[in-house]
């Protein structure tokens, strides 16, 4: 019965797309089927900005898995196909390609459909219900092709949302030799990855290249020829308004979960208004399992819903849903770490756990340090600053953030510490790898620590 | 009382001179005073080999905290001054500089004395108690000034041993033009950090660039005019001897404690003929401290008795033990995680815990992964190997041993992981830092991890 289990996947992203591939690794006999209703099998669509900046040569390069991989592998594999409607009493979904219906049976359904940008209201951003010329979103492969197209016929960039997407956009253009305008509704950049001390000093630095302007909103596009030629931007604080020539306009404002499916089928849909899935992603609904970024987790931390917007995130819903639904265990974490990471401008940033005004109600004392790479002597260290967040009462690292050489790597070391509910007392002692030509003898991170200790230890007294 | 805690260190390198520091910044008003015999205040031994390079400009630049620095910290430091007695039925030391001896109390000692490098017997390579023109070590700042002076006058350098430091001086004599040969009695390089699979594909590689016999030692050096020419080396298996031109030899086969002191006042010497010490670095004398290369302390993963040859732990001691004799309090984890690092010849290689060989009485089962520090179609990625050490019994991650890009902050994760005694089941889904510029959606390091764990669940049906 196992060996014959039918498998459907809704999406071919990178949750949907992993899904389909456990799920055959772990059943060879399963009868495996994926409805996807873009264009493209597995992609990366975080590779999008490096395909705008030149970095990669071809947005077909950001194809993982191409339809042929997933055939290959006897995973059957529809593009350009919607589904239509979900029967979860006789389980059969309904599919259609260019108005041709189709009718599958599941034993088990994974929905993986992802989410959409999402759109603030801007006056004349809309004609006939697209995008103006010169307005644009980066979601897809195709919203990458017209961005790059765009980029020859002007000078001006602007981009909405200083968040890691928008960064990474502002630099793939600004590679392109556009001079760039970022605007900000809230106080700072990097409001979902970093807290402010940490993000400030970037902000500062950033202001040499491009112009950034927080606390603003977009009001009104102004076009030429049914093409943007100003944007209106307003002071949240103040009011005052102001005109910024833009040839281009990214709206990287975050998205909105995909969920219609899953909610007509009766699926559980939490705060955040993605679909509530549990540590094996099963949805409320029974034999139906959801993944990626139209799903909501809890966070490891605070045990608070939480939305997913991280590859990684998708990635390991998705093998948890393949093997689950193929017939195995595979449990995640209590919660998402939600350990993030890019790089723009030479900065690397990268963060995990919960900023400090998520933590409401976990008591929270900071340990920060900055200092370099390398040992002084030795040439070519880079500045590095450490953010150790540590439960006040407990003394466990619930967070660390971070800006400088290697801030991945050494973020991924404080993920390890949370996912073990490390004391910082430890940490602080951790034996760290040193040799001068790599790291110090102590490294800032464990410096921080130190720093986060005493002041969880004068607390304690 | 503790205020006037009278605090004496012997040895000013990376243990004794963060002792010192330490007791300091725990107690202003201990009296504390630093006997050192070399000409220098506290230095980076480890920094040598790139002041040869040229990659650091003077020897002078390792000085990381002067003799100057030390005394405004208002920290007594005597240089060129033996220890020749130590009393501790009345706590007296009694030091002798140019013959002149002078006492000094004290209420807590720490010995630092550090280790000297072990030197094989070879025919000819002294001269009236001195190692002859061409025969050198490295050890001190003295020993690569000597180095350094020899570089000049010949082509072909030896370097005896084939651990890190072996490999780091064989990468700096090799960017100063000469053709490099390296003598290692093993059968492998690196053979005290890596399991032979894990170095394996370096050897090859390195033997591109330089000429490696393992299996060798090297019994005889031919002279000419009271100057090096030939070394005579013999295969260990066939016997068989070969003869180098050498015009520098540089003997890098381990080190051994500097316990003459230690032992005249009864402090207990382990198996590793190092000083025993405990969490606290107390030795078995009351009031006596010991620290770095010349102490012995247990392996955490093992407890077994393991020597001292880290800087980074040298450092760790240190702190412990100006804080304990300060009247404060640091208890060290409960053995060494022997985190440790290197990059030559453009290899980043990164270890933590035992080695295979070590384990006997723990059941240990590997799980190996190579892959990229990329995604494949992201430019600029570069190969990465993790080979990761599970207990079969309890899934502990026990050891782990990286070749490669960022290995050796890919290991400060897997000694987070051991200090917290994490199992391979969680760290194997650890959220990893994912963007597309800097780490894949799943790192080489968890895929190593699952196939460890993959092992480690076949292993407990």
């Amino acid at each position: 019965m196992i060996g014959e289990t039918k498998i459907v996947v809704i999406g071919c992203g990178a949750a949907g797309g992993t899904a389909a591939q456990l799920a055959r690794k772990t059943n060879r006999k399963a009868k495996i089927t994926i409805f996807e209703k873009g264009k493209y099998s597995q992609y990366s669509k975080c590779g999008l900005p490096y395909v705008i900046s030149g970095q990669i040569k071809e947005f077909n390069d950001l194809v993982e898995f191409s339809k042929n991989w997933f055939e290959k592998e006897r995973i059957d594999i529809f593009l350009e196909t919607t589904v239509d409607k979900i029967n979860i009493k006789n389980r059969k979904i309904t599919t259609k390609k260019k108005d041709k219906k189709t009718e599958t049976e599941y034993d088990k359904l994974i929905i993986a459909t992802g989410a959409e940008p999402f759109i603030p209201p801007i006056e004349n951003i809309w004609k006939n219900n697209k995008l103006i010329e010169g307005v644009n979103i980066l979601r897809t492969i195709d919203d990458g092709k017209r961005i790059s197209s765009e980029i020859e016929k002007g000078k001006y960039a602007t981009i909405i949302g200083a968040g890691l997407i928008g960064l990474e956009i502002a630099e793939a253009l600004y590679k392109k030799g556009m001079r760039i305008t970022i605007i900000e509704a809230l106080p700072g950049i990097l409001e979902n990855t970093l807290d402010n001390d940490m993000s400030e000093p970037i902000h500062k630095e950033l202001q040499d290249k491009i112009n950034i302007y927080t606390n603003h909103i977009t009001t009104k596009v102004e076009q030429k020829q049914g093409k943007i030629k100003q944007i209106v931007i307003k002071n949240t604080i103040t009011n005052k308004e102001r005109k910024i020539d833009t040839d281009i306009l990214v709206i990287a404002t975050g998205t909105k979960p995909n969920i219609s499916l899953a909610k007509n089928i009766g699926c559980k849909i939490g705060k955040t208004n993605g679909i509530i899935v549990n540590e094996r992603t099963e949805t409320s609904v029974n034999n139906v399992y959801a993944v990626g970024d139209c799903t909501e987790y809890k966070d490891f931390v605070t045990a608070k819903a939480t939305s997913i917007g991280l590859g990684s995130i998708a990635v390991r819903q998705g093998i948890a849903a393949g093997i689950n639904a193929a017939g195995n265990e595979y449990v995640l974490p209590k919660g998402l770490l939600n350990t993030r990471t890019s790089k723009f401008f030479g900065f690397e940033v990268a963060a995990v756990g919960p900023l400090r005004n998520a933590c409401e109600k976990i008591p929270v004392i900071y340990g920060k340090f900055t200092g370099s790479s390398l040992l002084s002597y030795f040439p070519g260290g880079e500045p590095i600053s450490i953010k150790i967040g540590v439960n006040k009462e407990t003394g466990e690292i619930v967070s660390a953030q971070a800006v400088g050489s290697n801030a991945a790597q050494r973020i991924n070391v404080c993920a390890c510490a949370i996912l073990n509910s490390a004391n910082v007392e430890a940490v602080r002692k951790l034996e760290t790898a040193y040799a001068p030509s790599i790291a110090p003898t102590l490294d800032v991170l464990t410096i921080a620590c130190d720093v986060a200790f005493l002041k969880y230890s004068r607390n304690k007294r």
